[in-house]
């Protein structure tokens, strides 16, 4: 992997004045023009990484497949209408995202809902609206279930996600989404959940077991990764099918890397927070496309089938369709310079703005009116809050830079927009440019907008609650 | 200190079935009557708070004193309504935080500018709404503000924030405001800055020095650190006296710590997020009050000055203030069980509502059902997002917790709601309990809310911005 990328990794390019420029517009004037921090969707390229999963998935797959985009990762309602329009579905863990998925048009036979913390509410919600598949992470949630069906005289159609145990390597707690040890999802194999599960279907009328589910993580960068999991699930699927049960579908989940961010792994994470060294290159791995993956998967997973009984393929992409199609631009307020020490450039979005992400994910950052100025310092960008720990990045390779320049964050597409909060400043606009122009697609917030929820003058209830 | 802090530790107590009780109301009825998430705020203890700390800085100084409320830590309206009852004025970074201070009917004269990105627009603002005093920055803010004042014909107060480059023993980076490596704030003392400013004040007509600013961290349990970092201003003291100036302000900052919660130290934090260790106890200080830090500023500046030229003593307290006096209850949906491993308790508020401050500081946690069941086992306590950083504590030592139980994570006051995020939920209901009862002060957000940004058909502009 490149040291530094270029913005032509994101389909980006820079103008003869040497100036970062999307779908033909100079991302220093749509700063001017709307205001910083500013998130920008490049549509386009947004729509095309949609269609080319789906289509990797459809091409090498032999059977049938779905692909339902995971809400979580970005709910912007234009954003997910363009992926839409790439022919996704939709992956909703709560009743606002389910809300938000029938909204943007799905009918509920394109919704997967996926979540740790399905309340009863929310399970009727689901049944109300026939959602395509409920994907059971409990064995509690599966009795939940089963009684709701019963009582409101509806059928479900249901997966078991079970917690393969199995964390790709270097990769940090905070992204392993199939260590049972790291993390609370599924119906735990090795400690025989799965069996427990299938005890308690016996007895379910309304409960329809359709396949499995697994997730193992986020920034995935080895293909082979996928097998490795599914091998831990070998010997389900066998004494599955021996019990006389049908595998209808397989759901693979998400977690494909972003080739232009990278989480940041356990060791790395921890050297960052202990003495602020950020990794000096994206990896060793080489570029790898959708197309790896999903041939890698679709191999497997025939290995583990017989032809004429293939399950229905499903994914749930987030990260690698959004991620790389999005970036954050900042204004540079101040610089300071204290001598024998790294400058300090002070932005106007921080902690509430660029969130967690950077504090595990390794982001490239551009100086918008200047993209080729050779990067000759580490310095720390921070935001604009009086709080020590608003920090974009600590210690990064950057340019010279100076007051009101524009820097562009790559990769806000996943999880910085979901994550953002309103910490003393308003939170950002959304805009979007295509070969058609630009448009606003989320206005900034306002004052009004920040205290709408706020109530003065309650009326006081005395009443033993 | 206790190692396990009791409700009486809140001014809360427990009732005969072992219930959570604030104001005369039990905790786990508060949480069925308007849902979970639900923030408490303690408002009679809040009042109480935030006038002990204005008498004991009145009572224990000599001369003039102004307490000036920092609104980043928590600024929801109805908390700051209390805060301004109790004879406190206010502190703002931002726009939004000067409207919301104008709004709660603070008059200009009240109101201290504080932060590190004062852009020229804030700034004009500020002058506009004749704020009591701007705390510059930066020498590039101060020439900001000298030209601003001259085109609008306006004059401004300022002091000199000071970064005094002294860090408590232990403080983790992410507090410590006062380390010139470690932070953005003030201007460097040691690089010389401050005698810069004053070479640029001389040419300035309309820009007057009253005094100096420093802050030195958050979640501090010992007043001698402010003895100490004012060690650090002497020789500056002296020879801004010796040049002619009046120093009629000495603003020492906030960061006085919560006595019932703490923010893990450098090593703590890591070996946290290493091996998942949280600190065992509260720590080995004992208790200290707003007397005691009060006090030893007191004297500490007294000392500095001579006792006919005392200056105004300013203080920016807020998470001692706010912290201690509200708690959010969250309700346990799942619990798993996996053997040979921690059990994970699933509650409905995770990354995005107990947000940052978890990350870094010990809170305690409370069954509300059964307060006094006893603590026998360590778990982990996640949020309800697919996501594996959905975290709010790992390795907590717990008593054994059924679904449907209540959770209190106590001192949810700083910081919890400023950081909070809709991620895939809506934001939680804050409820306020007083003697006289309980009222609702911000509602949860619902769909309406999460989406008034969003424009679908927005349409496209073409022109090169």
């Amino acid at each position: 992997m490149k040291k530094i990328l270029q913005p032509e990794d994101w389909g980006l390019r820079v103008s003869q004045d040497g100036e970062l420029m999307v779908g033909g517009y100079s991302a220093v004037a749509l700063a001017r023009e709307y205001g910083t921090p500013l998130h920008v969707v490049n549509e386009a390229r947004l729509r095309e990484t949609a269609e080319d999963f789906r289509q990797s998935v459809e091409t090498l797959y032999p059977g049938k497949t779905s692909v339902h985009y995971a809400y979580k990762c970005n709910s912007v309602p234009a954003v997910l209408q363009v992926i839409r329009s790439a022919g996704l579905k939709a992956e909703v863990m709560s009743s606002f995202e389910l809300n938000l998925a029938l909204h943007a048009g799905h009918k509920g036979e394109e919704i997967v809902v996926n979540g740790p913390c399905k309340t009863d509410d929310f399970l009727r919600e689901c049944l109300e609206n026939q959602v395509r598949l409920i994907v059971v992470d409990s064995l509690d949630e599966l009795a939940a279930l089963n009684k709701i069906c019963l009582a409101e005289d509806k059928d479900a159609d249901i997966l078991f996600r079970v917690n393969p145990d199995y964390t790709p390597r270097g990769m940090n707690q905070g992204a392993a989404t199939g260590s049972r040890k790291g993390c609370a999802f599924g119906l735990d194999l090795k400690g025989g959940e799965v069996t427990a599960g299938f005890d308690l279907l016996e007895e379910m009328k309304r409960v329809h077991f359709l396949g499995f589910h697994f997730h193992i993580g986020t920034g995935i960068r080895d293909p082979k990764d996928y097998s490795r999991a599914l091998r831990c699930l070998g010997p389900l699927l066998d004494s599955t099918r021996s019990a006389g049960l049908t595998i209808t579908i397989m759901d693979v989940g998400g977690g494909f890397a972003s080739m232009t961010t990278r989480e940041l792994t356990s060791r790395e994470l921890l050297v960052y927070q202990g003495i602020e060294r950020l990794p000096s290159s994206l990896g060793k791995a080489t570029d790898i496309t959708f197309k790896d993956f999903t041939r890698e998967v679709s191999n497997t997973i025939s290995r583990y089938f017989p032809e004429n009984g293939l399950p229905e393929l499903l994914y749930e992409p987030g990260r690698g369709i959004v991620s790389p199609n999005q970036f954050l631009l900042l204004t540079v307020h101040r610089v300071k310079d204290r001598p024998g020490l790294r400058k300090w450039l002070i932005t106007d979005g921080g902690l509430g703005t660029v969130t967690l992400p950077t504090f595990y994910e390794y982001h490239e950052v551009f100086l918008c009116n200047d993209v080729r100025r050779p990067r000759t310092e580490k310095v720390n960008i921070v935001g604009p809050v009086c709080f020590a720990s608003d920090v974009v990045y600590r210690n990064k390779l950057m340019p010279q830079v100076r007051p009101d320049d524009v820097l562009a964050i790559m990769d806000s597409g996943a999880y910085f927009t979901a994550l953002e909060s309103s910490f003393g400043f308003a939170r950002p606009a959304i805009v979007s440019v295509s070969d058609q122009g630009h448009r606003l697609i989320r206005r900034a917030e306002v004052f009004e907008d920040m205290v709408c929820r706020d109530l003065l003058n309650q009326s006081v209830k005395t009443k033993e609650v």
